[in-house]
């Protein structure tokens, strides 16, 4: 039969574990929320951005014409042309509308039409990649009993994690995979051994 | 002289707004990191991408001069220019490697030449950013003792700071200052609220 400082302790550990639980999941649904709609708010306003500037475009073509072909003979002067060469370049970009702005649009101001779509999504990958992420090393406190087991199963897993993350983006961004791998488990390392370095110090 | 409950009481309260304070530096310690490192991560890899992207257009040029020479064209062809108009602005613009190589990289993929200091400046802009946002809901349970009060003021600072965040945010990105400032609030108290509501639900 266990004693009565065993079982106390028992409970103790169990608390501190659905404590931390709770925790990790208020954390998960205040970031995945926080970052998912931030990362809308932000598509949004690129969205309008571009629109703002678009209209504006299309209002100077109308009122200040000699200024915009003008801009669009400058793109075209830096590049080395003569007058001469570019004239007729100039003339059949100036001589459409829509073209002439979306010359103005990419060359001058270096903006691309957003995708209208891309709002919603981002919002939707960026909160469900919060809500992954934060799961991994959660996981081993809610499948596990003990808090310092599930301490060590959870270092683990989440610098594997880590680690995979880092490999898998770096195949996309033209890094190497085990250089990827490694700044992604070092970064994700330094910032967790911050948190338990100052929480030791203050605690 | 208070009763031995109050006293218990008090520390518990104590110990509590301290438990508050010590997890606060934790994860603002662990997010300026995370965050300031993948900022800089990222802006280096920019880096990268566009200089390995550099050197492909400089090897493509030599290599294949042929296809690049129609590459260049295409985008005047998408511009309506017929092959006559366009035949002396595309010989001039091959007929020097530098321009022609920093003509593919702005116009063919929309890639403009990072500033090299960037990956440092975002990593410092982002980690301060972090710490100064952090300590504002943190702050009124380093200066105030009961958790209650603490709560409350700490709720009230910061949706004031999310709103004033919001519309400084507006005026630099064309949104009206007002509006920037209620969306802020908005994101900011969903997360606080999710996060209050789950931890309940589970708690």
């Amino acid at each position: 039969m266990p004693s009565v400082e065993h079982v106390e302790k028992h409970f103790t550990a169990n608390a501190a574990v659905r404590d931390i639980v709770i925790a990790g999941f208020a954390e998960i649904a205040a970031g995945s929320i926080a970052m998912g709609l931030g990362g809308y708010l932000a598509a949004k306003t690129d969205n309008e951005h571009y629109a703002a500037e678009l209209d504006r475009e299309y209002r100077e073509t109308v009122e200040l014409p000699e200024i915009e072909t003008e801009e669009v003979a400058k793109v075209f002067r830096d590049y080395g042309l003569s007058e001469q060469q570019m004239a007729p370049v100039v003339s059949a970009i100036v001589g459409n509308q829509k073209r002439w702005v979306d010359f103005m649009m990419r060359f001058e101001l270096g903006l691309e039409a957003p995708d209208p779509s891309r709002a919603a999504r981002s919002a939707a990958t960026i909160a469900a990649s919060y809500i992954v992420g934060g799961l991994i090393p959660l996981a081993p406190y809610i499948a596990m009993q003990g808090i310092r087991p599930a301490l060590w199963v959870s270092v683990g897993v989440t610098l594997s994690a880590l680690f995979v993350f880092g490999a898998i983006k770096g195949h996309y961004t033209g890094v190497k995979p085990w250089r990827g791998g490694f700044q992604t488990v070092l970064v994700g390392g330094l910032a967790a051994a911050a948190a338990f370095f100052i929480a030791r110090l203050i605690g």
